[in-house]
């Protein structure tokens, strides 16, 4: 390339050196005669200077923001300098300039300062990720990538792909189906995630594999969903919980210190299930700051307070200096605690001594000494039978922590969450649902056969700042143990032929001990981006109705092709 | 993890030291009570022994093929040793075994001379992957993919990702749809290469962009074709075709040095693609041989020869020794040149100066002299009126280097074939299409206006040994030239804004000159492995009837999935 330097790079250093520069035009203006333009890459911005007895100013007279131009020029020191830039010292004095590509003015503000709407942005993504900023997301991701892939290969994984036309085996989220030309009314689906093929690869002797697999799931968006989504997925051989989490934690510490410079503590903090449950009220705790739920079934056990009586639970949170909350903002948050399925918030407060609160006309003077509430304290009670209070309080947690600027938004507190249940019971359907996936290893067998309720499972997430950033297990590698897996599920013999029989069949004929994790790539970009939308750490993202704004996907087709498939649309 | 090494690495350096391996059993055998078992995993075998009064005898006796054990034991020197084998002089004398997993009589042999058919294999992939043979396929892909990459990102390159759901633009091979669930009657489509999304990348730009992108045809398959395949889909901003060129040499130079320690010669050989089809008969010439077509119009201008008198065109080929050709081998290659569209097979051949053939009774003495033939030289000649003429003698010519063995398979000749036709004419369809895709930008602008039929693009095909490896091209970054480009390829103003009109929309705003080119990474890998089925190069192929042997699918779906995608199973 002819081009010798990017827009980031030039300084007093380069003084009095010929260049040859490219790039869009951030902006351009005429000073008294001098036109200045702003000239941006994917680097930074340098600045251009074409003098009025420049046989090019003409040339630069036409130029707008988003031209692509090309200059040859002399470096030179600038008369007022902006010490805020990179290049803010130097200018190029312009001696050549083309045109390589006019633009008209663009439909939003292509700067980082843009006030276009999300519809705009998504519909003209490719005007929205020239801004320095949404470059910068990409950028970074392909920096984490390429860092975790570093360490992986470094540790003697193999990189190796899985299809994307597979089977559909609904058990989980919603399949995405590809109807088969070859066979009539047959469809391929879409993979979830490659589970199997890992497990496969394992089966097959490869015995450390990872992908960065591009998985799919057909479900009502959310925020921070889109309907294809990029899991790092890891599986071992001949490995326990620890081996795996060992890797994942010099993983991560090697991303974040080439990326961010940020050194990260290891070994991570670990927890178990139900010591975040009870403690934090979720199964991702953000382990930045404390706000700890304590059990107050005991201490209230004497006082006489109708909406406790009937109730086996009753926990609560005390918050520091958190007697200033008004009654309105008592009620937005009692308004969040019913939302997450608790019963009722209670508050007592300690304002200088002087108590007060929701069940004040039941309380006494000793009553309120035994809580130990210090000055300007308040304590949130949320009364309830089940894990519904503890959910509750969780989120009154994080609300508070963010109300309360509780949150150090510059610290990264990793935590394992370990010793979960296998199973969980839905009341309704009558039936147990594997709280992982039906492939996770139970730690007892026997427990699994005998009391499948209090099977724990050989699983660990890993959670970030309290999202969960991934998740693995110890699998199941052995076809009896398997069998009895299905059978607690409630599939019978025939379904499990029918969906899984050349899995099953596989784990018969030498199938190592193994396991793995899979971690969210867009969730850990987000994080380590600091943005809190899904869609700025992905290319091409989907609408929250999974719809493609810049290409109007889905769209119809040809009733040519709806024929080969084999189609007719429906209701 | 507690294993101290892989099965692959002890010597006689290592005597006397305790080992801890594992892996599984290729085979077990009784000498004289002696037990040996070969024991593998995905580095190779070592030997282990167990002697009658070893207190793990009873469990050693158990053990068949493809049990998955470990052991702790000494390295210890071998009686009889091996040296064909890394691990020869050495056996491990076992002082503990731990079976991990038993394993049933395997439907096939797990080793490379396996004589299992195809459809077992596929069947069993899990166990056909367990071959070593089979295991390094993989891995050299592995290996192959790690050093493209490195290249690509140590040269600025940045590994973006774009939608697996994206839109069906029906120019080209048929899309895999996927039906919308919550826009009824509408489809995404797979992506049959990320062509577009890529040049948005330049518009938005990234400048350099690569990525290891799956793609999608839903065409009847070939033995080298897969209904998914994988290319790297590399595109840059500001660069000519020498700057992707030179970008591509580097990344093959590097990965043939890195995984075969090869040296391969660049810059590559180029040829234009009117020479390669006129010399060579094919627009993916292989180097490895001369063979050279050459033009026999004038020559034969003179004898009356009444096959060729109506002929326009008259080319040939010479083969030295090759006068040793039987009558009935002579007519099997007429059955090829017939095949491959030639109009007949002409022979003249020299044996020790007595010249004999099928155009005898139309030659003389002198009209053979001209011909200039060496003793046991044979010429063939195919008259034909068009291209027909050099597609037979392209075949004829590769058809002939294997039968005389004029192939050394130890060398690599890398070709770029440039100059490319812009368009193709269908005379049935009375339309133009285009040679390589629609965004190809052309020579020479005015030349698309005014004659189309012989306009020239700015295309460039990578050829290795007679295969096309990749393929790529400048592509018109200017709105005016891709509208005229859509108008010449016969698509209506409405057609080009229902399909393309974001794109040409984005080309407005400020677009970089840009080019690209996409590797055929499996048939890259087949290459470097020497192997001819596209299959072996990818963990879990299709069938040549687009279905996975091993999961079975494509398969039928609830009918609940298909009311909810809003569709009906037609005829």
């Amino acid at each position: 390339m002819k081009y010798t330097h990017n827009n980031y790079e030039l300084n007093m250093s380069n003084l009095g050196q010929e260049v040859y520069l490219k790039g869009w035009v951030q902006k351009s203006r005429n000073l008294g005669g001098l036109i200045f333009i702003d000239l941006r890459d994917r680097f930074g911005i340098t600045q251009l200077m074409v003098k009025p007895d420049n046989q090019f100013y003409g040339v630069a007279e036409k130029i707008r923001s988003e031209y692509v131009i090309e200059v040859k020029g002399i470096v030179s020191e600038r008369e007022s300098k902006n010490l805020n830039m990179q290049t803010g010292e130097i200018e190029i004095d312009v001696k050549e300039l083309t045109i390589l590509s006019a633009a008209e003015t663009p439909p939003m503000s292509v700067s980082d300062d843009t006030d276009a709407l999300e519809e705009t942005r998504l519909k003209y993504r490719y005007l929205d990720l020239r801004r320095p900023h949404m470059q910068n997301f990409l950028i970074q991701r392909h920096k984490i990538t390429q860092s975790i892939r570093s360490v992986l290969v470094s540790e003697g994984f193999y990189e190796l792909d899985t299809p994307i036309l597979g089977k559909s085996t609904p058990e989980g989220a919603r399949d995405y189906l590809v109807p088969s030309r070859l066979y009539a009314g047959h469809f391929y689906a879409l993979p979830q995630s490659p589970q199997i093929y890992k497990q496969l690869f394992m089966v097959a002797g490869f015995e450390k594999y990872f992908q960065m697999a591009k998985c799919f799931r057909d479900e009502d968006l959310r925020a921070d969903r889109q309907p294809e989504f990029t899991q790092v997925d890891i599986e071992a051989s001949f490995i326990d919980q620890e081996d795996i989490q060992g890797l994942i934690e010099r993983v991560m510490k090697h991303t974040f210190k080439q990326v961010l410079d940020v050194e990260v503590q290891t070994p991570f903090l670990k927890m178990s299930y139900q010591d975040a449950m009870e403690k934090y009220g979720t199964d991702k705790p953000d382990m930045r700051y404390e706000l700890l739920i304590n059990d107050y079934k005991a201490l209230f056990s004497k006082i006489d307070i109708p909406l406790f009586n009937d109730k086996s639970y009753l926990k609560g949170i005390v918050l520091n200096q958190g007697a200033s909350l008004t009654r309105k903002q008592i009620d937005k948050l009692s308004d969040l605690v019913k939302k997450n399925h608790g019963d009722a918030l209670v508050y007592v407060k300690n304002v200088e001594g002087v108590y007060s609160g929701s069940i004040h006309k039941f309380m006494n003077e000793a009553d309120y000494q035994t809580l130990n509430l210090k000055d300007q304290d308040i304590l949130f009670l949320v009364p309830g039978n089940n894990d519904q209070a503890l959910n509750a309080l969780g989120a009154l947690r994080v609300e508070l922590a963010h109300q309360f600027n509780l949150i150090d938004e510059n610290i990264y507190k990793f935590l394992w969450v370990t010793e979960w249940p296998l199973l969980e019971y839905d009341e309704e359907e009558k039936r147990f649902y594997a709280k992982h996936h039906p492939f996770t290893a139970p730690s007892d067998v026997n427990q699994l056969k005998t009391n499948p309720k209090d099977a724990m499972a050989k699983a660990y997430d890993i959670v970030l700042n309290g999202y969960e950033i991934g998740g693995g297990s110890i699998r199941i590698h052995n076809q009896d143990v398997q069998k009895l897996m299905f059978e607690t599920l409630g599939l019978s013999d025939e379904e499990v032929k029918h969906r899984f029989g050349f899995f099953v069949d596989a784990l018969k004929y030498g199938t190592p001990p193994h396991g793995g994790l899979a971690l969210g790539l867009d969730r850990i970009v987000m994080l380590m981006t600091h943005t809190s939308n899904i869609k700025d750490v992905i290319a091409f993202p989907k609408t929250q109705s999974a719809k493609d704004q810049m290409m109007q996907a889905p769209s119809d087709v040809d009733q040519v092709q709806l024929d080969e498939l084999h189609l007719k649309i429906g209701e």
